[in-house]
């Protein structure tokens, strides 16, 4: 996925932004200084899945900042226009070009400081042979425990595989939630997990 | 809600944008041809819920475009760092002046055409007191067989009354998505329902 809110200037102008609150709305927002287009800050979503097969997990090694180096669960930004589960289709193909099949909705998470919702799936892999995408340096099945858990790339990747755990013991209400008192905070996880910051 | 993407001139240039692929990017965005700010198109979460109370299920008549007049239930867009439940209990407040207790997920719909992901919840009443917010014309607690369903504004409120009444018959698994078939356009749920469109 594309990192999102990067402007490269292509114009004869820098970008200006003024923040106010617009006519009939109740909240401050990004106004541009030169041609009044208001930038709402939506949330963004993330989906994702993890993927099983023969009781392993894929993993993917990321090819691109941020956490470049590190292990993550196929997902990225959905686009416009598709469901939830087609971006995780999409998403699985283009960093493992895996074809997957989704079983169902894991977890919805919020990561507060980004502005971020992510979506997450169960999902099994239709197809046994992946290969690493234009965004990944390897992929992998894992075990349970062959997980990197010290050199996985975000909370929510670690926060998805024990999740994905629980409901595959059974008995557990899906969706997941974020585990209590946790943000997604990445200063915490790299404290918590050794993992470099 | 205020509607998004709706920009008011107040500067000296008009909105210039063009539509490129940016550099490490894979699909066309719109950028600003004045200073280079790429305007993604990320898709808009709404978030609301099927609030009941003693049998009954809150619903809203909206007293803003689209669909000024008809009946909705509590839902907007999310903004940005807050989690869909909070969102939830945010628009029940602002369109009903009501305090609500979050139950679950009931539903994830994607209405394609308009960009939107729809996370729709189950509710309680937290306080039986309820009233008008600026956003609606009056508000109400409807019984099963009361329900407008002629003057519903949206094809996903019919979707969500008619799956949380599944979810509270129970043996259903939640969330639900998009009926088959279903992807929330506007002119075939009012042939349907014979609403005003």
């Amino acid at each position: 996925m594309a990192s999102r809110k990067t402007a490269g200037p292509s114009g004869a102008l820098d970008p200006d932004f003024i923040v106010t609150v617009p006519d009939g709305d109740n909240r401050e927002r990004r106004i541009c200084g030169h041609c009044g287009f208001v930038d709402y800050d939506n949330p963004r979503i993330v989906v994702g899945s993890v993927v099983r097969h023969d009781g392993r997990i894929l993993l993917c090694r990321r090819a691109i900042e941020p956490r470049k180096g590190l292990w993550t669960l196929p997902a990225g930004y959905l686009e416009s226009g598709e469901t939830p589960a087609e971006g995780a289709i999409r998403e699985a193909r283009e960093e493992a070009n895996a074809a997957i099949t989704i079983c169902g909705v894991l977890a919805i998470y919020t990561v507060r400081r980004l502005g971020q919702v992510q979506i997450m799936h169960r999902a099994r892999l239709a197809d046994p042979v992946i290969s690493a995408g234009q965004e990944s340096l390897e992929v992998g099945l894992f075990t349970w425990r062959d997980i990197p858990w010290p050199d996985l790339a975000f909370p929510t990747v670690a926060w998805a595989l024990n999740h994905d755990r629980a409901a595959e013991t059974g008995g557990t209400a899906m969706p997941f939630f974020n585990p209590p008192g946790e943000d997604g905070d990445l200063q915490r996880f790299d404290q918590a997990t050794g993992a470099a910051g």
